[in-house]
């Protein structure tokens, strides 16, 4: 009897309080929902493997010691502080020991997404029953000895986090801030043909914007070339003290949203395992079949289950006489008092000695055979998937000689550039060169940030519609494009944590949109560090284009420079910040990036033409010091200068090279020395970040006691953070962008924030000593030039030609 | 005849490119598809009066004079830089048009949000054919002078945006970032029975996170009391440069998902302007009944319009002979080189030629008459609407006196309270005494941030499924829950902007998800403050519990304080930090944001027992001067202090306390000065910040030249910058979070961040002259301590009995 899965059980029947059934009850008969599935062995030992894992998260979350319950349950075996959640783990128990029937049967890779991964205890008692824990952790033997150590050190200071972490085995994603498992999942399951990525679902998730559009994601998956996701969504029914949406709509109209989203669902519901159990196994053999079909293009949708088993399945029913199976009080902790209450310790010992921890482990604590042998081998058990340790398969990008994509500067400052459509020509062959191991992402910019030349080797992925009227679009393109900066994100941490490469192209003002998520691999790759086991993977780079100088004509709302301070906020030994004036040196800084490992790499760079400032061969030189004086553009040489006009940023560096010339044309005999900063972060000391210029040298170069007016992209603060260790720091005014935005002309935009030429002149003359008297002519002809500058865009709607086709003067 | 609307035009028929059809026809024929409306004079209205609004919006982008084309078009008419967005236009017009006349019709209230406000000449050609424009902006009349400031002031420095903006009357909606409309809409319509919430949702802001989630609004409406939400999901097929999702899934797939969101979707499908007015007109009038029957409880789903029309609908067939109606090369400026191309400039010309301006205007550049005739009076208008300048309904909060909730506090030091419980009593109140004005919104943990108290006066808001087991749940419930800050977020702000009351509270560090909405309404604010007729609105309050230093059960990924340093970011005159380090300054402060308007109000506050320092009197004084001298913890009365140590946050203020507490008793003949500040911002000069304390205050408390030690909830950066302009910046000293975390006890995550009172007290010994030699043993004992302290937690799980249990000594 072949089942219709998809309504197998009706909703009325799955209402909680559930009926408590199984474990009282001794050895559970198994019933076969279906007869395609008859092995009844095989579904015994999965629910032993089950009972085996439950046990050994609900061992993490209390017990201290007597992990075999060799003696009855004392206080002092029970753990202080009772931390961690219960609530969602023996659902993922679940899915974990049935996917492992299939892995085993068909050899089929996989990995396990656990969406809900604050049930951290599940994925340690996978780890820990399938060897990879000792393996890993060779002080967690796989005995009463290592089982003791494995509950004693989850959530125990110095010991491992509760929620699924980069600690553990087998995962690529940190159960801690919701939303992100599905994109994670797809980001897995991209170029990779002969992978699975199974991904539990939360129901509390699944309310979370970046997941809600993280469904679509199929649409972007090429069957042909690309693995396969399962979606498992998984309805416990509750939140931290809240019913769940999706649990809580009707039936029909759940079903009806995920066909929409494109899948074709199965239902598997109920609470008695004896069901249950069959009704899994049988459907995950049929979604594998669709699944197959899906990828040889027998079939149009992916495949996915819904699962519906009570919050907290198997655990205490009642307690306290308020029921705690089956709702959110099994959440966390389901029994709090376990140390002081003599009722709930009885209650605890009771819960744990119903899984019959004898027959699953042997005297010494050892897993006996029976529960072991529905688990893959080596590499397939999803605990060891070189998959989840991406940095086992990453390979180095097959680079070309970004040299030879270099702009001819025979004179600089006189001609300009698109850096990023120059980019987009070594990013083109990059994509040529790695057709299965990199990708661009970006939320429909790729082409508005001028990358466009992407697309004489690729297109976009599109695996939806495709009319006459489109333009490069294919189910296998190379760039991704959703207007959803959190599936940009979420894809692309996924693909990298999976042993690959990519870059995301992102206006910047909109870059905010993703702080949590930056936030949360930050950590990740900072966590990673000190994991030995955990090999190096691709940095996550962002180029930051149509940048706040230059949304001008979008205004307010499209102006925003402070994901720098986000992200200078974070561990240094993960975080770099490029800023690169010109064309050649985003082509250095963008080589530089796609060679580097376990950084998020921060590229902000113009589309809009920039004057060439550096020779490829200068433009190296001058990314590898990081930060230097541009000597054609000063005139200290060889003497001490009165004022250094420092930038970051390639408006606010033509700005400073403008200002330079008109100190240098109206008062030659001042010394003015420009320095540009390409790497942030080498304006932190040593100790402050690797990159840290020592005091001497910045002392240097910024002099320790001149005026230094730095014009900066982004917030002044942060460069006061970042050098008020300095010994001149007293003396560096920053200027920078200040929320003073309107819709206007570029260089309008600049005076509204005071980083114009004519500002930082009047700066230089305010700052050196006597100045402010002898240049006092010249500070009334720069304020007027700046009404006159203002007057001219309110009449004419654009910039005065002077300014805006303003080079470097030859003769100086 | 009723037509089934919900397939009125198959799919097939809609794939573009379009047939052109219409414009150049002559007057369009106007074929009415059902017999409902049958007044065909009122449909041929509403057709001049969008034909109007598509040639005002066209105006905007491209002209700077010759409004009327009294003349032929010259380069010289024309805006040097065309900017703006076309694309959404018509069918934005289309939208409001159409809705313009059921409002007239059946005098209901409305508001129109645009999702795609970055068609925002939509919005302001609507407003001044409806005459608030002129109202709002006395100099751009409505007649030819006025028409040719409209176009001239579009996207021009010293103009108005290009998007719809705080600038645009009848909007509570920037149409810059994406993915907020729809949650928007429904903040609008809660608690305002009366109002029907048009919202446009763009097919490409229908790919985001936010909006994907925001459809499952409708669970958190009661029919009863809140008003209603009208989706009209525009599909026109294109984002910037590619298709959109939900326009290339097949049809039922659309209508599945729709369904599956729990709304009752009808199609309005095409692009012959004949056939689709008479299909809009229908749809609407089909809606309104059936929000009436919802409203009534006579149907159980909200109904929502799919509508499909071709991009850029009634512009440019082709250009260049290529495709531009419908395909996203109408996105933005359909015709891009207008001066210089005289081809380009004859098209532009033929296109507003085609709405046949002298039929809509009169000679003088005034609307005729007819084409009025279908627009609502006075505040019917939705460019007219109170309700879209909230301010003007605002009702202050009726606020139970919060002193009458304070904690009693004989000495100070000595007993702990958990702060957000107290604060929970509060909201109960405010939340009795404001049944239709206030309400909490937060993504599930309202019981878990211990504000538990409001559950004796009210429930969460749930109109799904309830069940016997469930609690506090009601369709009316003034608490919303929700797993997603996006959706918490979005509601708050269009409550708030509607004329309402709110706090949203959060965990501290997942409030990142919604960074880059606060920047938007913190835009928003800023925006309106130059703003003469945007009526102040309520602040945003944030109240940010289980935060940082209280996370150390939850780990890495559960710790982050960098929202501040986003929020500082913002302009100084909306943004507003305050960090209560007890229960009284936490009653204190929270009075004083709900009272408060048009700011940000972040205020950072635990939930774990915290000691209980000041007593009413005492709190509301320290939290009026936003910082202070704790004298009671200082032995220098009289006399210099030898050392400052300053404290923000509760956490970082008990360890100062038991640092202040060591040193006088080990060093009693040192002259400790302790220091709290509650208001952050009083850190800043008044130059920066209008809190900010004048420096010679500032250097009276922390002195100008003594070392202090500053110990901060957040970043140490953040001091730094925001007191790097005193006189004694460089002696502050600032500890605080360094991305130190991992899962441990709540002492020990004190130490690994070195905040805690033994690094207190030897960072005090290595600044204080000559201390170091003095105080040579304690420093050692200080050292020794910390690792005591930490050696404890790990062999026992748990703080040390005298840390977990410390208070102020009483004999000091």
């Amino acid at each position: 009897m072949v089942v219709d899965q998809k309504h197998a059980n009706h909703d009325s029947e799955l209402k909680p309080p559930f009926d408590f059934v199984g474990r009282d009850k001794g050895p559970y008969p198994i019933i076969l929902a279906t007869e395609r599935l008859s092995d009844m062995d095989t579904l015994e030992r999965v629910h032993a493997y089950w009972r085996a894992a439950n046990y050994l998260a609900v061992g993490q979350i209390y017990l201290l010691d007597n992990p075999l319950l060799a003696e009855p349950l004392r206080p002092a075996h029970i753990k202080p502080r009772l931390l961690g959640h219960w609530g969602t783990t023996p659902g993922l128990n679940f899915c974990f020991a049935h996917l492992n029937r299939v892995i085993a049967e068909r050899g089929q890779d996989m990995i396990y997404i656990a969406g809900p991964g604050h049930g951290g205890p599940a994925a340690v008692a996978h780890s820990w029953l399938e060897g990879s824990y000792t393996e890993t952790y060779p002080a967690i033997t796989q005995d009463a000895e290592g089982m003791r150590k494995l509950f004693r050190q989850f959530s125990f200071p110095g010991g491992i986090p509760s929620h699924v972490a980069p600690e553990t085995p087998g995962s690529i994603h940190e159960g801690g801030e919701l939303g992100y498992s599905l994109a994670h999942a797809y980001g897995a399951a991209f170029d990779n043909p002969d992978l699975v990525v199974a991904c539990v679902i939360g129901d509390g998730e699944a309310e979370t914007g970046p997941l809600a559009a993280s469904w679509h994601s199929n649409k972007f998956l090429d069957p042909s070339r690309d693995g396969a996701v399962l979606p498992i969504l998984h309805l416990n029914g509750y939140k931290i003290a809240n019913p769940t949406i999706l649990s809580r709509i009707p039936e029909p109209d759940l079903l009806n949203l995920l066909e929409g989203y494109g899948y074709r669902p199965h239902i598997v519901a109920g609470h008695d395992p004896a069901v249950m159990h069959g009704l899994m196994a049988d459907t995950l053999d049929q979604v594998l079949d669709e699944i197959a079909d899906f990828q040889a293009g027998r079939a149009a949708r992916l495949p996915m289950i819904v699962l519906r088993t009570p919050k907290g399945w198997t655990g205490p029913r009642e307690v306290d006489g308020r029921p705690v199976e089956g709702t959110w009080r099994s959440h966390q902790v389901p029994l709090a008092a376990v140390r002081d209450n003599p009722a709930h310790l009885a209650l605890l010992e009771e819960w744990m000695r119903s899984y019959r921890p004898e027959e699953l482990f042997d005297a010494e604590g050892r897993p006996v055979a029976e529960i072991l042998q529905t688990v893959p081998a080596g590499p397939l058990r999803m605990s060891a998937s070189p998959h989840a340790n991406g940095g086992e398969l990453l390979r180095p990008l097959v680079l070309p000689d970004f040299r030879e994509y270099a702009v001819e500067v025979p004179e600089p400052g006189t001609a300009t550039t698109e850096p990023t459509r120059v980019l987009g020509r070594f990013l083109r062959d990059v994509i040529a060169a790695n057709p299965d191991t990199f990708r661009l992402m970006g939320p429909d910019e790729t082409d508005s940030n001028r990358l466009s030349a992407v697309f004489e080797v690729t297109d976009r992925a599109w695996n939806a519609e495709i009319l006459p009227v489109d333009e490069n679009l294919a189910p296998g393109g190379r760039v991704m494009e959703v207007l959803s900066e959190h599936l940009c994100q979420g894809w692309l941490e996924g693909y990298l944590l999976t042993g690959r490469h990519g870059l995301f192209n992102c206006y910047e003002a909109f870059i905010h949109i993703v702080d949590a998520m930056f936030n949360q691999h930050a950590k990740w790759l900072d966590a990673t560090r000190k994991i030995a086991w955990r090999r190096p993977v691709a940095s996550l780079n962002y180029l930051l284009s149509s940048h706040v100088w230059r949304q001008d004509h979008n205004g307010f709302s499209h102006q925003d420079p402070g994901f720098l301070d986000v992200v200078v906020n974070k561990k240094a030994s993960v975080v770099r910040v490029y800023l690169p004036p010109d064309a050649n040196t985003l082509l250095s800084v963008g080589d530089h990036c796609l060679r580097s490992r376990d950084y998020v790499n921060v590229i902000v760079a113009g589309k809009q033409p920039v004057l060439d400032l550096f020779t490829m061969e200068e433009a190296i030189a001058h990314c590898t010091r990081g930060l230097g004086i541009v000597e054609w553009a000063s005139n200290d040489a060889g003497a001490e200068p009165d004022v250094v006009l420092a930038c970051a940023g390639d408006v606010p560096t033509l700005e400073v090279l403008a200002a330079a010339a008109l100190l240098r044309e109206h008062l030659p005999q001042l010394k003015v020395r420009v320095v540009n900063v390409v790497d942030l972060m080498r304006l932190q000391p040593p100790s402050e970040h690797p990159h840290g210029m020592p005091d001497a040298e910045f002392d240097a170069i910024f002099t320790p006691d001149k005026p230094v007016v730095f014009n900066f992209h982004g917030y002044p603060s942060l460069i006061h953070g970042l050098t008020y260790r300095r010994t001149g720091h007293d003396n560096i005014h920053v200027r920078g962008y200040k929320e003073e935005g309107t819709t206007t002309t570029p260089f309008d935009m600049a005076m509204l924030n005071d980083i114009d030429r004519y500002h930082l002149v009047m700066d230089v003359i305010d700052r050196v000593p006597g100045l402010r008297v002898e240049a006092a002519h010249l500070r009334q002809h720069m304020s007027d030039a700046r009404l006159h500058a203002r007057a001219h865009t309110r009449a004419y709607g654009e910039d005065t030609p002077e300014i805006r086709d303003w080079t470097w003067p030859g003769d100086m």
